[in-house]
């Protein structure tokens, strides 16, 4: 490899500036990874929609590339991918593109709305002070509810959540990856949710008979060995 | 193309044999187009359990090719693309074929029990009337209530399904296919299961502003073109 380029990541962060746990940052930190790029982050908080404002968005990811400002998660893929053609391939081409974004849709629709439940008291509890009132505001007029109304609700959400991934539980009993034999930007949309969750208790989703269990450890084993490579 | 082959494929047929209504039948019709194949079918209905106990399976659809039985339409679709490599492909490789696994589990676990509720009595109105009671039993153990006990839930069903359509619907406003430019096996599966409700009823699902719509169309065209090719 050419001499390692940096990419720049406003990154959500917590009250501690390690806790890195937003799903949509998750998919960019994996992507960059894949295409053996260096990657340098900076600490964001939810209310810090000032830092970014240049690049016409208020949420993260934002990445800064060769002083190029990408934003969103899927423009960031298709950045990258345009970008470093030389580097391994994202999508493994148009076919694997455009399912690709039926997993984004899939994962954006039908997981995360369970996952914010479920797991809302527990992100209140840990990002910023200064993030807390903006949090609460925005995620009670999300849901019609309390954050209090929301907890009781929250093994509900838990329930529907493992449901949800029945899909994907079939199809991980079955092949090693989402996209086969080898893991592509689709497995890290996902993985990217699982992140999110292990980020707030690092024990959930451990039962190692379950194939999800496997497949996560594989994806992950898999980013390590990228990083390495950088 | 060399001279055309034949596929010969037990179809589930109602009373009128010209009625062709199984989601996994409608899949291997359209593998079997894709691969500018001839199909040339046999109506079998839900009793005729004997006719296909040789191939060590119960359910169509089944195939003969050169004399071989494969049945499973997952398995179908497998050894199609082994036999015929020369062919058009049915997946694009191995990253398209893993992520066509993942849309038939979503499509086999979270859009067709919402059907097989919303529309069991309107097989039950078409079936072959030796397969009415054959018919009744399972579906009444399945879903643990009477045909007319599901009738009342039909709508709840429908809506349901739709709600459910989500991620397919938001993935078609962006891109033509599930696959990206061209249909693969995977726009085929999900597809069927349209072709499943329009055998029942060709009014349903024709709203001209519903990006699923167009995209049905457009799979459909392409079936066109690719007998038309045979």
């Amino acid at each position: 490899l050419e001499e390692s380029l940096a990419i720049l990541m406003y990154d959500l962060a917590g009250a501690d500036s390690e806790l890195r746990f937003s799903p949509f940052c998750w998919r960019t930190r994996f992507a960059v990874a894949h295409k053996r790029l260096e990657l340098r982050t900076i600490p964001w908080r939810f209310t810090e929609k000032d830092a970014i404002a240049e690049f016409g968005t208020e949420r993260v990811p934002v990445i800064l590339d060769n002083g190029k400002g990408v934003h969103d998660s899927w423009h960031i893929a298709e950045h990258l991918e345009a970008a470093y053609p030389d580097r391994p391939s994202l999508f493994d081409g148009p076919t694997g593109r455009g399912l690709a974004r039926f997993i984004s849709n899939w994962t954006d629709i039908t997981l995360h709305p369970l996952i914010a439940r479920w797991k809302v008291n527990d992100i209140f509890a840990v990002i910023h002070e200064r993030d807390r009132e903006y949090f609460r505001a925005s995620r009670e007029a999300r849901f019609g509810r309390t954050l209090e109304g929301l907890a009781t609700a929250a093994l509900d959400a838990a329930e529907g959540f493992d449901n949800a991934l029945a899909p994907l539980r079939a199809t991980l009993e079955r092949q090693r990856y989402i996209t086969g034999e080898a893991p592509f930007y689709a497995d890290y949309i996902v993985c990217a949710a699982f992140q999110w969750i292990s980020a707030l208790n690092p024990h959930e989703w451990c039962d190692a008979n379950d194939p999800i269990t496997r497949w996560r450890f594989d994806v992950l084993a898999e980013y390590q060995r990228n990083l390495k490579e950088v």
